[in-house]
């Protein structure tokens, strides 16, 4: 099989105006970047509502393995499916980050035959928005420095400052740095870091905002630091929420692309899966949603962390409901959580799959139990997948009591998702259903978190120390109590341990810290380390990318 | 008269789309970022040659003054002053930072009737490529802090890296900082800083590369850091050029945006005008002169700053030539170089004013004697200049043959130009000019340097500390003897001193530093101090600027 990009090469795209006229976009409300990437004019999406009986879809998948489970490809094959049974349908996700592009692995846009195009400017800067993100972010953190500088009127304590700076770029060297150096003219002295654009809390709130009003509010209660008595300081008290809000109103509007089979794809925001929700913005799902019979959309990490995300913070701010539920699994994952090695997760294992299936089935049982929602597994299938593997798998899933469809879209495109569609189209026929949150609003912070623990992670109790406690009942007696919780914690187990396969149970959960995003809504609770700038490896990838005389990329991949 | 703002905000604009036609430039090859701004497409761009007989302006002024002088504000009267008497024509000017757009002076699109539209567009990052060359220059810079941390192979000495990172901010905080602390993965601690993207090296690149390939050689002839042999360390050295003008091909593409009168101009690129050479891309001055009968582009700071790099490195390196040169100047610059205070800049002084003569008068000199350039004098007229004021002007300056034309283009728009359109095409309606450059590449750096002070600058030597000219011998045995020089000076006088007005003579200009771009190609003399990096004023315009419900932008001035 070709590599993904020859695949994306070799795939003629539609301009970007028919893909928006197939889904009565008029081609006066968008504005084309390229032939082949938009936005959509945000005056034309903020009036509208959601198309009657518009189907809303969250895919999501077991804990994440080192054999991959194809989350994304399965978003995108999953709207080429729709497309091929006669529905129309679009997919809403995240854009990638460039440090990643630049690092480790490459691009993110899917892969094999089911991909978004162009996945060149997809990965590099796009339409621009996670600059104009850091931009905003970067102004508020320069408008705290020079409060310092220019006589510290509201007393804030230069020690308490929680807000850094942010760049889109993998720089460890900025992790931990000191500012302010060189003498008096060049501001306080103090340690600081950038973290990777996707930390920020702004990109929280841009991937929330459901209007420019709610963006600027949002904006307005970020906390950045504390006074000398502990009163929290906001953007707002610094009056620059609004001059933020300015930088953000052109990358509000949703982004327009297509997948290699010519569906659309609203591909906007992308926060972190761990300190933030890790689901593209609200309103791109809701652009998406007006004008499509199916929205497709995509949650970070495992269903445990990106679902409980996807429901417990931006289905509970504003009122969006899934429909149903695609999980997605595979073979070699169950194998992973049964104990197989890396090596030979190629070998046929029945056995040892069957054994790691405790982990899909916790998942599922999270789904259709504690969230009330109708799921279908989807089953990215690989070509070292054994038939008796699959039947296996099938039949297990299946004695659970819910569907399974076997899906070849990597190498097959919108027909191997074909029955997966079909099987949406089936589950969501009958009445709506009710979505549960996995707590209710008024439980105190720590109990909203264990009770996430219990629930969906299958703890016994979380255990905070000491000083954390005291630090969230700072938070509740300043009138942030009423916040949901943000779990930031490994997402590869329902422990905080990496190791620990399958589906433990009984467990303690530790909280390392609790931050307060008084902004995005939220209050995170750090359960394990958290990375927030990475580094470039060895080689980084950007060694690899290069660009000819007609401005043709190379090297992503 | 109404604010700048409220002039903007009352004059309908015309879709993008027409702005191109009028000029031929085909939809299909302009991407619409929004209704008001595009790109043009850089395939579609970069083939094209000049318009047979397609003149090239160049507008610079006096030496900069408190009472200011109104350059951009002349280039884009100029252009509709042509249009006006029945010329195409279309500006090309630098876009603006945001530093400065948050912190003291608001937005930069010229003013009064006299402005470009939409200016909320181009004063808030605009079409992004700020953003994409700030993201090529730190990417350069993580890639090299990476190659430390990864075993230095290239044996790079931490201790000598000149490559700092850029933020379009003015945050003083980052002037001087410590980077790469917290232990051994957060890479190798030393002293850096951020600057301001416009006086990134990459942002000059940007504004001089005549195609993709060109940009890519400039990228990896950039000089970063020496080993601990002392010799140079580029950016293709770490084999990242490539990645960095992947990251620019889409930036490269010229912005189109209109004036209030509906005529287009070129936006883009907009490099420091002291260590840098201070005007818009050479893609942007192409693509107007590809399109229009007169192109009428602007330098930074006075003619002997803005206009000398303009020729000595701008036309040096692309083979562009201007076709004649608009000083403008204004009564009150006079009388301010005469030594009038500034509050009584607006009491009639025709003899101060005669006395501040003096600087006009060396620039003219050095227009037409040393680079043997038609010039006409376009003088900014203020409600506060008084008629005798504005007879002796003229007759002073006709005394020495040169045409004046009296503007109102600030209050009158196109109309109150028309008169220095009329004046422009009469000038070039003979043969065209031969450019001359201040100095031949023969001469060694130092006496390049001292060349331009000499014939520019009217100043007697150069000095040049020991361990300065250590460093110029340097340079010159590693092969960049070649290279033209760029100075970097106080802006507001011939000498080095702010406070020397008018046109001082047999002065010394020291010389502190010397720096190589050599991607850039040219070794900038720092003579004075130099700030990359500038600060927030006590109240920044950030604090002002808003947005509201639907996407308006208030606040910029």
């Amino acid at each position: 099989m070709p590599s993904d990009v020859e695949i994306a090469a070799a795939s003629p795209m539609q301009p970007i105006e028919d893909i928006a006229a197939k889904i009565g976009i008029p081609e006066s409300e968008i504005f084309r970047y390229s032939p082949h990437k938009a936005k959509v004019s945000l005056p034309y999406v903020q009036g509208r509502d959601r198309r009657e009986g518009s189907k809303l879809v969250l895919v999501t998948a077991t804990s994440p393995t080192p054999a991959g489970e194809g989350k994304t490809t399965t978003t995108v094959g999953l709207v080429d499916g729709l497309a091929q049974i006669g529905e129309s349908a679009a997919a809403a996700l995240r854009e990638p980050s460039m440090g990643p592009v630049f690092g480790m692995k490459g691009g993110a846009a899917g892969g094999g035959r089911a991909q978004l195009n162009p996945m060149t400017d997809i990965n590099l800067h796009f339409t621009g928005d996670f600059a104009a993100i850091a931009a905003a972010h970067n102004l508020l953190a320069a408008v705290l420095d020079n409060h310092l500088q220019q006589g510290n009127a509201l007393g804030i304590d230069p020690r308490s400052i929680t807000f850094k700076r942010v760049l889109d770029m993998n720089d460890r060297a900025l992790r931990d740095i000191v500012i302010g150096l060189g003498g008096p003219t060049n501001g306080v002295p103090r340690e600081s870091g950038f973290d990777i654009v996707v930390a920020s809390e702004v990109m929280a709130i841009f991937c929330l905002a459901t209007s420019i009003d709610d963006l600027k509010e949002r904006l307005g209660r970020i906390v950045v630091a504390r006074t000398y008595e502990k009163a929290p300081v906001t953007a707002s008290d610094l009056g620059v929420h609004g001059a933020m809000a300015a930088l953000l109103a052109d990358a509000l509007a949703p982004n327009l692309v297509q997948t290699l089979e010519g569906n659309p794809a609203f591909v906007h925001g992308g926060p972190f899966a761990n300190l933030a929700h890790g689901c593209n913005s609200v309103t791109a799902t809701q652009t998406a949603l007006a004008h499509t019979d199916w929205t497709v959309t995509e949650a970070g990490f495992g269903a445990d962390l990106g679902a409980e995300k996807f429901i417990d913070l931006k289905c509970r701010f504003t009122g969006l409901r899934p429909d149903a539920v695609v999980l997605v699994a595979t073979v070699r994952s169950m194998k992973y959580h049964g104990g197989v090695a890396v090596a030979d997760l190629t070998t046929e294992n029945v056995e040892a799959m069957l054994a790691g299936m405790s982990n899909i089935e916790r998942h599922l049982a999270n789904i259709r139990d504690v969230w009330g929602l109708p799921v279908v597994v989807g089953v990215n299938r690989f070509p070292s997948d054994t038939d008796t593997e699959i039947e296996a798998f099938t039949k297990h899933v299946e004695g659970l009591g819910v569907k399974v469809e076997i899906c070849t879209h990597f190498a097959d495109g919108g027909k191997g998702a074909a029955g997966l569609a079909k099987a949406l189209v089936e589950i969501t026929s009958g009445q709506k259903p009710e979505l549960s949150f996995t707590y209710g609003d008024d439980l105190g912070l720590a109990a909203k978190a264990e009770t996430v623990a219990q629930r969906i992670y299958g703890a016994e109790r979380l255990e905070i120390p000491s000083a954390v406690a005291k630090q969230i009942a700072q938070f509740e007696d300043e009138g942030y109590g009423h916040l949901p919780v943000c779990i930031a914690k490994t997402q590869k187990s329902f422990t905080t341990d990496d190791a620990e396969r399958g589906a433990p149970s009984g467990h303690v959960v530790e909280v390392r810290e609790v931050r307060l995003a008084a902004g995005a809504g939220f209050v995170v609770f750090v359960c394990g380390s958290l990375m927030t700038m990475p580094g470039l490896p060895k080689k980084p990838a950007a060694l690899a990318i290069d660009v000819d005389s007609e401005g043709a990329v190379t090297g992503l991949s």
